[in-house]
């Protein structure tokens, strides 16, 4: 069994990480699907999908701003729509996370939440969800 | 449903991103997989494979320097082969990359396109496709 | 069919990678699937799962070295505890990795193993393995 949805974003600045980790759990709610794994993918090329702590959100935001330092904005870049470094932020983070579910629960960890990561916004963005299992 | 399929990649540089996009979309369609994923995966630990834009190469370029920047190759490693900026830069690309499939297409975002991503070339590499689904 | 599994893990120090590739073969072959997926998977959010060569320890060495000059644990961070560092590597290695199987084996490459990847030890950690297939 397999069911593919989609969740709406809609980011407010140029980085702008989102917690997707109820909307995903929705999904896996309604996709009657109780053993598998989800699969969470961006269809942008400036912006990506992390799993990493949500109760802080000074996590998120030291995140940012070594990614920041490690990759500014204001570099000179060969491609001219100034938005480089969001394409390389989004490599380096990745455009999917595949997540277990076992009896209709994502298994995350105790600190573990799942992130829209935008670098190139304010944008409406969209994630994919597939959930895949029996 | 399952599918294994290999992709031969000849590099032509020691950093050379190739655009296997069409190669992958090709074993999706032999497959005869409708519905489902494919799992892109190089068996090599000193390339990768990533998705990122595939329209204009500056893009490509732009990630490619600034990896350059970050990890030097003249940098002093232990590992005496000479290519442990192939190594690093493998881990923060990744090894694998998942994609969806509806209709017997790869549901890439309008700009997305899969890399092969060779950090240590040239070399003749191979890429495995898995395509899951019904 | 599927099947998840737990390996434990005892990390040793702050930054300690482990090579897991013996025992995520091992939930393999208890499986019983004979062709398909495995996801290996961490629910931390202060380590990671890589794949990269496992021959020579030098190369691990030289990625850590490298991690740590990038992304110091000295420097001044907003959440409080000390471990920031750990949750930038973390999402930059990523949270979980996806292997073929084929007749009951993993299907790596010559020089890859598969790592669990401590950032905030020395702790006792989990890795979770699901194996997908027939």
């Amino acid at each position: 069994m397999a069911q593919k949805s989609i969740i709406e974003v809609s980011t407010k600045s140029k980085t702008d990480w989102i917690d997707i980790t109820k909307a995903v759990q929705e999904q896996v709610e309604s996709s009657g699907i109780k053993e598998g794994i989800a699969v969470v993918y961006v269809p942008h090329t400036t912006a990506g999908i992390t799993i990493n702590e949500h109760a802080d959100p000074a996590v998120v935001a030291d995140i940012n701003d070594k990614l920041a330092d490690l990759i500014p904005a204001d570099r000179s870049y060969s491609h001219t729509e100034g938005n480089s470094d969001g394409h390389i932020k989004a490599s380096l983070i990745g455009t999917s996370q595949t997540i277990f579910i076992s009896n209709k629960e994502l298994e995350l960890g105790t600190w573990q939440g799942i992130f829209f990561c935008e670098f190139d916004g304010p944008r409406n963005r969209k994630v994919y969800v597939k959930v895949l299992g029996n």
